[in-house]
């Protein structure tokens, strides 16, 4: 039960670390030599250079313009000045309604809050039954929903406020659907012409015993989709030859590395040792070592190179498939091919950039198997992750680490230091789980076989919203692990259970405020300190960079990270929700992040991120759907905390604004959704009929050759010479001979039966169109 | 606690009704006068003349034939004889799918009967719990799991029973899915040309201010979908000139009763009264007031008709849009048309007399707000219909009788009539209500604006099944009402519930025994006697009919009402999965009615029932899921039970079983349900090819002419003539001009901005029509 002092202490604190990350931005940002950390976009762009090229030597590295100091605050006006469609162009139309999730937490909570302290706060302040109850309050206290007497009337006050805090919610959801679903038509249909606009993926091809998977490919489409058609590129199986790639790259920066050792210091050659981390096995000349080793791999990797292109095994079942036009593809992508629904599945290709290619060769009934596999597990991670950290963190105690490494112990017997381990090495393991908790789920993701970057992203970002709602938010409420919350849940009744989390919500409004300060006030003002992308661009700009293009690659603009900060912006709307009928107090601090976050974030959108896929806000219904959650979730518990306050009268009153809740999300989905996953035959007619008068010889053809190669083939030297050969056919003529390897059963009367329909596919009409012109 | 002997009485009972009615229905059947109740699907087919037209005078209505008494059972065979193939050919895939849920619970319950008999009764038989424990019980109550002291060992037997029963069931399932998946590919497949594979149907057309709803319907599928489009028929909203036929043909049917009655007794003109049912108001001659009235509803019905015909107000804004190929259609009816999904809504036309046409004109909006106001009008129906029936219970009973009908007191004063009505009247005030519990049901769908018969039955099918499962099963075992059992829901745990239910079920096994004997065998065998079919048809006969052809029309085979048989079979499925594990004792019972029930249905699709409509089995999916939310309930109440029975180790081992169902569930719906959702394109492009070239000269454009016009509009004497004009035009030309009446327009250089795209679509491509051939 804290005091607004103690809050108040407590926000200076917050207040004075987030300015002192502040000034350090403002002192950091200002020095030339950390130009590529703070300003990455614009150097991406083209559009600054690096400012060790020109001026004087000192100027290069140290900023000596002493009044640029003093205002230290003026990226925020600069960050906010750029309008929106500027930005869209600038960063893309996912960094534009990633800010809106920020605006939309502003439009939410600035009206709620001002109504709620203007009815709310004298209807909870002019009672008095905490004073008589004589319990142990804070003043805070005073503010909130305890302070009203059990069955008092004035409750009503708060019910009618749950009333407006729904409408006004759900009307700004709406609104704000509404905008980004035409911001998203509109960016969609005024997008140049991009490569997955005529291409589709095509999963899951069934094998065929006497055709290669290409040849297939190209007579199932030219049989069903005669006059859309194309082109079509199959999709190789290179994870063994990236890893070469890979390799190779870190081999190589090993030796620029050494060389720059060397170039540095000519007297001594440095030396390595061969064995794990360079830290065990024979010494040897580092140079030398580094350059045998790169012609190994580079030897292998060539051979990789040529096995991928030659062997047809290593081709996977599944091809880019392109079409004349944007219909064709939108026809495509949104009908089912054949009567077995487990294969020829088509969706629209992702960009280019986009694809995650070492799924795209997962089969079906593997798929449905991984799904259930991620399902149980992350149940189990989370409600049980708990146990293996308790494990963990008894074995990391003191003793366990004299034992494991006995040449410590005098260290750690120091008093001193003792202290500092058993006090903080159990928060440390649980703080490095949460860290790399993220790359957990995204792993977990990925094994479910998701096809691009934007959908893994979007998937993690489900699971981490429910982590965080089950063992941050209701962890900190029912102050328990989810493991003892999941026995809570099971032996408790469906009535009970908003009643116990709903009744301990307004003694916990002083945590939540102070978790705000700390994660949201702080942390924000951290992300635009960026301490560990400024020191890792340091280390690898003394070590590694020689060349302006090493300075290049040394530069990590990072991106939004939509899958750790999206579900963690969630948790404040969680909270705003589900506080605002309750302890209005919390609302301004819920504010002021918001507001801050917007201006970071904009300021860090414009001058530093470069997302790497452009999926033009697809991620806005999941958004919507959880903040549609936490408004429900609200809901529940206000209805609980009512029910323990003698006010049961309220039950069927609250009881219909999850209904209409649910009722508002499903009408959502119903009118918006779609915009966001499907590709509407009219848009794509418009834009293939306004393309085909403005340049109508265009070769879409050799547009997309090679749109949808792996990475790996991309840089000219190994081109795929097959499908040169391809080209030279008379592709675009209208008169196309489907021709087949299955001469010997022309003369078989009957259909094969061949389930899957790959060969049945071309058997009917080969001899169609042998009679007959098409 | 009913004993074994207690069981065989009622066995007894029940098997001598169902012998009564299937004596009687023998003894009927071979009258020649039943002739038309028992064959009409023959009839119907044009296989079978009246047997009056021919023959000795007694012969056409009794049968002489002593011999043919003797074989009372003969129908079975006959019934089981027709093959397969044979079946859909002469009654449908709907009935062939429909009678496989029959073959599908024999095959799921005849290896888990031997399996349980084998391994369960003497599991339980062979212990003395109940014996000892000292409480009544009854000898088949040694049978079944209660018998099984706390905490055994052999419990382990139920575990593994548990298992084998899913594995099984979900094996089955699997093959059964298979299976009808492809013989519903088949039969789409050999199905000949119908206009339903040609044709879309186009819901909320966004209103146009300048052109009719017809025009821009043309224009939009001219402009998106050029090579395909063909035709399309606009929706009349023909309600109104239906109610005026309706009541014209009752009119007619009253007309010839009474000349009917007048030619019996030309001495006397019957008469009647101008009120209410014929009951009030003055008295007119009945002959003439029928003639007259005939005449003024004819009128006011022309009049209705060219109103309709010409005002474009009653024009709804749905049409169905009919292609040149099936591929095309397919492609529509798959794919979103505009970028607001709200408006140009397409999807497969349903066939035409499966059209549900009232519910054609609902806006979007307008549909969103029913389906909430369904979902809680079925939420109260569902918990809280014993309110209003014990309310009117109450009402009903002597008291109120006597004081609304005062010359009924000395009749009710009787003592049996008192004491029959004391007796009767609330369960038959409820049993009333049971009966009209369909219709309300089907009432529900169709507000909710399903737009074909076949999924206005599936819907409503759904809602009795969970009105069957809470009220009949849960309220049996329970043993409460709904609205009781609501409340056990919320103040017991999750953990609890399944514990509460367990625990009682194996104490329900003998009621369930007679139940399944009452409403399964009884029932069935009432199910083929048809008494309320034969009443109607000889009162219709003896009043109505003078010729053959109003004949024809008393005749009224009936359907299968998949809408309210098929939950009641679920109810079987529920039972059996529920007791394989616990009392399998029940499980012959369960096997008795499946195999009954499949000989009677099957006797009565190839001679009685008449299907309205063709939906090729689309509601096995339906039927598939519901079993497995019956297996899935199974498992968790066994859970419950296990844990009462201190064997709580089983929880884990039993908890796997609902994980791998849900997940074999979500399987299958990726897998087969697709089949049964969409149209595959290369089935349609392989019917395309093969029918152009077999009749290339087919007039498709003529044979889809009038196919979706209302039924009141068939006829031929009221042709709609805006389409002959239409009709002329050269539709099957390529070089198609889209005709526009926004000439004003065209010096506009700015796109007109209204939403929905109704104007954008002629807009843009009219004037690259007029400056390219396409």
């Amino acid at each position: 039960m804290a005091t607004i002092f103690d809050i108040g202490v407590s926000a200076g604190f917050n207040v004075l670390t987030a300015i002192a990350f502040l000034l350090a931005f403002a002192f950091l940002r200002l020095q030339p030599i950390n130009d590529r950390v703070y300003f990455p976009k614009w150097y991406l762009r083209g559009m600054r250079d690096s400012p060790i090229s020109s001026g004087a030597a000192v100027n290069k590295f140290v900023n000596l313009d002493a009044r640029s100091y003093l205002k230290f605050l003026n990226w925020m006006p600069a960050a906010l000045k750029m309008p929106q469609d500027e930005l869209i162009n600038h960063a893309g139309l996912d960094s534009v309604v990633y800010l809106r999730i920020y605006l939309t937490g502003l439009k939410i909570f600035v009206p709620i809050t001002v109504l709620a302290f203007l009815v709310l706060v004298p209807v909870n302040w002019t009672n008095d039954t905490l004073e008589r109850m004589n319990v142990v309050h804070a003043d805070i206290d005073k503010l909130s929903i305890s302070n009203v007497p059990n069955g008092s009337k004035r409750f009503i006050a708060h019910l009618a406020m749950a009333y407006a805090i729904t409408f006004w919610t759900c009307y700004v959801l709406m609104r704000e659907y509404e905008i980004i679903a035409k911001l998203r038509l509109r960016f969609l249909a005024s997008e140049k012409r991009r490569p997955d606009q005529f291409t589709v993926l095509v999963r899951n091809i069934p094998p065929d015993p006497d055709e290669s998977t290409s040849e297939l490919v190209e007579h199932f489409f030219l049989v069903n989709h005669p006059d859309h058609y194309l082109r079509h590129q199959v999709v190789y199986n290179a994870n063994k030859l990236s890893d070469f790639v890979e390799k190779k790259k870190k081999m190589q920066n090993w030796l620029d590395y050494y060389r720059l050792k060397y170039e540095r210091n000519v007297s001594q050659r440095p030396t390595t040792k061969t064995g794990f981390l360079g830290c065990f096995g024979s010494t040897v000349d580092a140079i030398d070592y580094y350059k045998s080793e790169i012609e190994k791999i580079g030897k292998e990797e060539a051979e990789e190179r040529k096995k991928v292109m030659k062997d047809p095994k290593s081709v996977v079942p599944s091809a880019f498939v392109s079409f004349r036009s944007r219909w064709g593809a939108a026809v495509c992508a949104q009908t089912q091919q054949t009567s077995n629904p487990t294969v020829w599945l088509t969706e629209w290709a992702p960009e280019p950039r986009d694809v995650y290619w070492n799924n795209l060769s997962i089969p079906f009934v593997s798929l449905t198997v991984r799904r259930l596999i991620v399902a149980v597990a992350f149940f189990f991670l989370n409600f049980f992750y708990i146990i293996p950290i308790t494990l963990v963190q008894s074995l990391a105690n003191l003793e366990g680490i004299e034992k494991a490494l006995p040449f410590l112990k005098p260290l750690i017997e120091l008093p001193f230091i003792k202290s500092f381990i058993q006090g903080f090495l159990p928060g440390i393991v649980l703080k490095i789980f949460l860290i790399v908790l993220p790359s957990i789920l995204m792993f977990m993701s990925k094994f479910e076989g998701l096809i691009s970057q934007s959908s893994l992203e979007r998937r993690s970002a489900a699971k981490y919203y429910i982590f965080l709602f089950f063992n941050v938010f209701l962890g900190s409420v029912v102050a328990g692990s989810a493991l003892e919350q999941l026995k809570i849940y099971l032996h408790t009744s469906a009535n009970d259970i908003p009643r116990i989390i709903g009744d301990s919500i307004p003694m916990k409004a002083t945590f939540f405020i102070t978790y705000v300060m700390v994660d949201g006030w702080a942390g924000v003002a951290g992300e635009i300190l960026r301490p560990v992308a400024l020191v890792i661009f340091h280390l690898k700009n003394f070590f590694l960079v020689k060349t302006e293009k090493d300075r290049e690659e040394a530069m990590d603009p990072g991106s939004i990270c939509f899958n750790i900060n999206e579900p963690r912006i969630q948790l404040y709307f969680l909270l705003g929700l589900v506080y605002a009928a309750v302890t209005p107090f919390l609302l301004p601090f819920i504010l002021v992040f918001f507001g801050f976050a917007y201006v970071v974030y904009r300021h860090q959108i414009i001058n530093v991120y470069n997302q790497q896929y452009e999926s033009a806000g697809q991620f806005w219904p999941s958004v919507h759907g959880r903040v549609i959650t936490a408004l429900i979730i609200s809901q529940l518990l206000l209805l609980g905390l009512m029910s323990t306050n003698d006010f049961a009268q309220s039950t069927p009153v609250l009881l219909v604004l999850p209904v209409l809740t649910f009722w508002f999300y499903k009408y959502c989905k119903h009118r918006y959704e779609p915009a966001f996953v499907r590709n509407p035959l009219q848009e794509a007619m418009r834009k293939d009929t306004l393309e085909r008068a403005r340049e109508p010889n265009f070769d879409l053809k050799a547009y997309l050759a090679n749109a949808y190669l792996h990475p790996v083939f991309k840089g000219g030297e190994h081109e795929d010479d097959r499908y040169s050969v391809l080209d030279d056919e008379a592709w675009m003529g209208e008169e196309v001979i489907v021709p087949t390897k299955r001469q010997s059963r022309r003369t078989t009367p009957a259909q094969s039966r061949q389930d899957g329909g790959g060969s049945d596919t071309v058997s009917v009409p080969e001899t169609l169109h042998e009679h007959r012109p098409i």
